[in-house]
Order: C-alpha cells, then sequence, then structure tokens
C-alpha cells in the first residue's frame, strides 16, 4: 500500500492509500523522496488535460527519491540507490523512434500524465527510466534536475555558445532555469518578465531582468547588442506578446528556441525570418543526455537548487498547496515529502 | 548612351535612351544579354514597392552578358568575358557584414531595386558583384543562374541530404527550381501547387506534383512517408494555406525552410514545432559559393534552363511582356534580349 496524491476531477485532488504491487520484470519499485511541482501538474489540476489524463491519476514527474525493490531482470542497480526518473517510455519502432528521437516518440508516454506519476510513498517505475545521482547531493536539490534538464535541453536545441547575448522571454522557474543554463554555457542573459514577484527572484540569482511593461526591450536590446540584435532567444511565456518580443529581439541568423506551449497558433512575423534569415527551433522534453549534465549542473552547484526551492510540504499538505499555486506567480519552486511517514499508509 | 526599360510610376514601363557614363574605379561596364522577369520585378510594376523604388527606375537583375570596358583599378577581368552579376552591394561595416552575413547586411543594396538594373543596354555593376560564366555556356540559359543561385541558397539552409522527403509549397519558378535543386542533392520531391498550368509545367520537366484544392497533402505524405511526415518542406506560396501545409507535413524534427515573403504575420501552429521538434529556417537571396553553385548546375545542365524559358522578348517589347504577366501563373520564365541593335540607340 502507498499514500498517493491523486488527480480526481477539475481542481480537486486527494490523497488516498492504493495498492503497490511488487516490481515487474524490468521494474523497480522508489519510494520518492522530494517531488516538485510543475506547470503541467497545475494544467491538469485546473482541467486542461481531461482529455489526456485519466482520473483518479497520481500526479508528479519531477522526482528524487531511494530504491527499494528491484524487479526480475533488472541489473546494476540496488536497493538504497538514489535516483531520479527521466518519466519517458516509448515504442521504440515509430518513425520518430526510428530516427534516434526516442523522446518525442509518437506514442509517447509521459509518467505522472499518461500513467501513474511520483507523488506517493511507492512508485513503480522501468529500470531504463531511472538516472543515477551522486551520494553527496541532497535529495531536496535533486527534485530540481527534472526542469533543469529541460532547460539543458532548450539551450542544446538553441545550440548557444560562449559570448553570445540571450533573451529569455518569461521568468517563471523554466525560464529562470534556461537562464543559467545559459549563463553556465557562457552566455549573456537577460530575463524578460512581467510579474515584478519573479523578476526580484530571479534578480535574487544575480540574473538581469527586464520589465516588459516599463521599458522598451527591442530599444535595450539594441542598446546592449550594438543594434546588432540577440543572438538567441527563448520563448517561455506562452503568451502572443512574448512571440512578437522573441522574434523582434534578434539580430540576423538569430535562434529563437520555442519551449512554451501554445495551444493556439500565433501571428507571427514570418517576414523578419525571411528577412534576417532567422531560425525558430522547437524544444520539447529531454534526453538522457540532457538529464546527466543537469545531475551535474545541480550537483556542482552551478544550479543553486536549494535557493529555487520556495517550500516544502508534506504529501498530505499536496492538495492545499495547488490550490494555492492556483494563485500564482509568488513562488518558485514548491516540493512534495513523501517521505513524512503516514500511520498505515506504509505496507 | 544605352536604351533602357524604366519603371516610372504603377503599371508604367518605358523604353527610353539613358546616359551610360563611362566605369569609374573598381567597376566594369556590362552588355547584359539576356534578363529575366521576376516576381520582385512584378511587384515593382504593380507599384507595391513605391516606398523604395525611386522612379524612373531601370529594371532587371537575372542577366547573363559580357563584359565591354574594364575600369580603372580593375583587375582579372577583360573586354569580352561572359559573365552574370550577383546583385548585391553590402556595407562591411553592419553587424551583419562583421558576423559574415554580407548577403543580408543591415544596408543592402539589391541591384536593381534599390540601384539600376540590368534591362538595358549598357551596365554599370562593381567587378566585385561578377561571376565567371562558362565560355560553352549558352548566355540565354545563364539568365536563369540568378534564380538558381536562390534555389541553391534555400536547399543549403535547409539542410536537404541524400535520401531526405522533401514538399515544395508552390510550383512557380523559384518552387520548380528548388525542387530541381533538390533533386539534384539526391531528394525525393513532391510539388504543391494550386495552378493547373504551373503543375503541367512542372511535370513536363519530370517533377511529381499534389493539387492541394483535389487531393489530401497530409494523407499523401502520410503513406510516401509511412506516416513519418517529411524532412523538409519548402513554404515558396506566399499564402497562409501553404505555411499550413508546410507544417502540417513534416515529421519529427522536420525543417521548413520559409523562402515566400509573408508582407503580413501569419498565424502559425506553433503547438507542432513545439511538439515535433521543427525547425523554421529564414532564407533571403544568396551567397557568391551559392551563385558558384548555381553556374554548375546550370553548365552542367541539372538545371535544364531551356526548359525553363518561356518566351524571348526585345527589349522594345520588355514593357508589354510585363503587361502580360499581369495575368500570371502562364508562363515559367520570360527572358528581355537586351542585343538587339536599335539605331540611335548605342553610344
Ligand atoms: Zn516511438
Ligand atoms: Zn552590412
Amino acid at each position: 500500500m502507498t499514500l498517493a496524491v491523486r488527480y480526481t476531477a477539475a481542481r480537486t485532488l486527494d490523497t488516498a492509500v492504493v495498492d503497490a504491487p511488487a516490481p515487474g520484470p524490468g521494474e523497480v519499485e522508489l519510494a520518492p523522496a522530494y517531488v516538485g511541482i510543475c506547470g503541467t501538474d497545475l494544467h491538469i489540476f485546473h482541467g486542461d488535460m481531461d482529455a489526456r489524463v485519466a482520473a483518479p491519476a497520481v500526479l508528479g514527474h519531477e522526482m528524487s527519491g531511494r530504491i527499494v525493490r528491484v524487479g526480475p531482470e533488472v541489473e546494476g542497480w540496488q536497493p538504497g540507490d538514489a535516483v531520479t526518473v527521466m518519466p519517458l517510455r516509448w515504442d521504440g519502432s515509430c518513425p520518430a523512434c526510428r530516427a534516434g528521437h526516442q523522446h518525442i516518440c509518437q506514442h509517447l508516454d509521459f509518467i505522472g500524465i499518461d500513467s501513474p506519476g511520483a507523488m506517493q510513498q511507492r512508485w513503480r517505475v522501468p529500470a531504463s527510466t531511472l538516472i543515477p545521482l551522486p551520494d553527496a547531493l541532497p535529495l531536496d536539490r535533486a527534485a530540481l534536475v527534472e526542469p533543469t534538464a529541460v532547460a539543458v535541453h532548450d539551450v542544446g536545441r538553441a545550440r548557444v555558445r560562449e559570448g553570445e547575448k540571450v533573451v529569455v522571454v518569461g521568468g517563471g522557474p523554466v525560464g529562470v532555469l534556461i537562464a543559467l543554463v545559459a549563463q553556465a554555457a557562457g552566455a549573456e542573459v537577460r530575463v524578460v518578465e512581467l510579474s515584478a514577484h519573479r523578476r526580484s527572484l530571479a534578480q535574487e540569482l544575480g540574473l538581469v531582468t527586464w520589465d516588459p511593461a516599463g521599458v522598451d526591450v527591442p530599444g535595450l536590446v539594441g542598446e546592449w547588442t550594438g543594434e546588432a540584435g540577440a543572438d538567441v532567444a527563448f520563448e517561455v511565456s506562452g503568451a502572443a506578446g512574448g512571440v512578437d518580443t522573441a522574434v523582434e529581439v534578434l539580430g540576423v541568423r538569430g535562434r529563437l528556441c520555442l519551449v512554451a506551449i501554445h495551444s493556439r497558433p500565433r501571428e507571427v512575423n514570418l517576414h523578419r525570418f525571411f528577412w534576417r534569415e532567422l531560425t525558430l527551433v522547437g524544444a520539447r522534453l529531454y534526453e538522457r543526455s540532457d538529464f546527466e549534465k543537469a545531475v551535474a549542473l545541480v550537483a556542482e552547484g552551478t544550479i543553486p537548487a536549494e535557493r529555487l526551492i520556495s517550500r516544502v510540504v508534506p504529501l498530505t499538505q499536496a492538495p492545499t498547496a495547488f490550490e494555492a499555486l492556483e494563485g500564482g506567480g509568488e513562488v518558485m519552486k514548491i516540493l512534495v515529502d513523501c517521505t513524512t511517514d503516514i500511520e498505515g499508509a506504509r505496507a
């Protein structure tokens, strides 16, 4: 048995004791330690993803934890190993997989959306999803590896190089992580963010921020770059205006990395793409190499994970934390602590 | 003196005898032989580019010809040399030029739009714009080098590789040239074109065409690619629907090369860019290496230039030819023959 945080209907989470069958062939059973709440979890909570998510559904995919049990046919892993999970399962046979892009498999199973997630005391996953964590890395910080892997993937898709000037449009958790990873790659970064609170959080991390409502962002980029324009822009805001800003700030041959989900078509200044020979590149999720790089960045402190954690709540308080997050924007990252020992919940 | 075809006002061309001063330092005087009429020339003729074009303006930038006189400080060129012209002049000092992208200089002078073009008997250009032509290449075919260089640049920007499946949306002269250049790079190509006449012209060149009004293009691409989607799409139509088609046919990590000019913003399915990790790449004009490759493709017959030439008209008939082209779509390429010896026009 395991205590789990479940999405049951729009704006409704519960905690319930559910079955925890033994790991099958190729599987391991984990004891999740910390699980981050991310934007996708909030979308599910809001009911926006009911067409995809089969309620009741255990949420959570940004996690750290330890192996409890190892199923048959699993080699190289021991109970007690500290791990995070790359929460992807692919079919291995579709054109995307055959082309080597398994992370965007045409029949991708995203664990924590399409199948049960990590916000529970015990979690079965394929051993193929495990990523080892260094023993010295505290598990709360390690819960930041998954969003950091997103940022590593995005920065890699944009091919950010040392000395380049980068504009990140959107200063939420993903935008801030992209900014930090791009800085680690040697880029100079500016973060464009409407929310004063998010700007102050980003500034506390040493990032330079601009308020698009208060300053002329393209004008500032012009001054900053000697009228050359930025080398790279990341669109992380999800807003139509964010797309416009990201296109407008780019110089000749600039690259726009599209990170945010735009559920409706957006008007795009294609003439600018033609005129300046811009590139737009979509970035989704991550590959194993991104995860491994993310572990290193978090472990070495390049990503100051501890400063990105706004609050830690016990498993039983997760529903309340989701409701509080509805207000939005006032936190960077909330972690759910799954290690709280709740009477009767453990097998 | 030289006889020239001049744009004087919307829908009005004349032919007039104009001055032909001797070539200055670094310049050569050419005798244009053949000059193609292109879509941009028609835009100017329609009056759409009056903000940029200072009337009276001599049109024409797709040309072949011979050197007549060589100005001071010009080395390596002789009267009689067969040449074409890469009609670009850049400042050499802007951020684009400093980054090595002179062809999209922020202060680009496009010769034939921003300064006098080739539809005249004598034409002064900087020697730096000259591209040598092989003696064996007939000059009428050589007039196709410039549009072929556009196609070479586009195919290069899309990084088309051998064995890839390519969809060209728009089967006018540029689309057909892109299709032929992509085929020469080893790709399999389908051309999507609404006009039955253009489709039949493309078919005569051995290209496979689809009528988007009559067939389900994404469905056919699915069958063609085993549901993988195309590797590359070129948007050459300039229409909003063309953008949608080009995005929709692409498989995972597909590349969309944006060739057409979209003077207004277009709604783009950015979610698809995210979901499939697509890339959009803008392509404008050409670089010297594209021109040199284009000369080779035309000279060796890979581009069957003679079959793309619909009609050749004498210089004095150019205004009539522009009017006939207003109907649109019924021709591939019309050349203006500048070698007709008209009494009193020659110096
Ligand atoms: Zn697959
Ligand atoms: Zn320049």
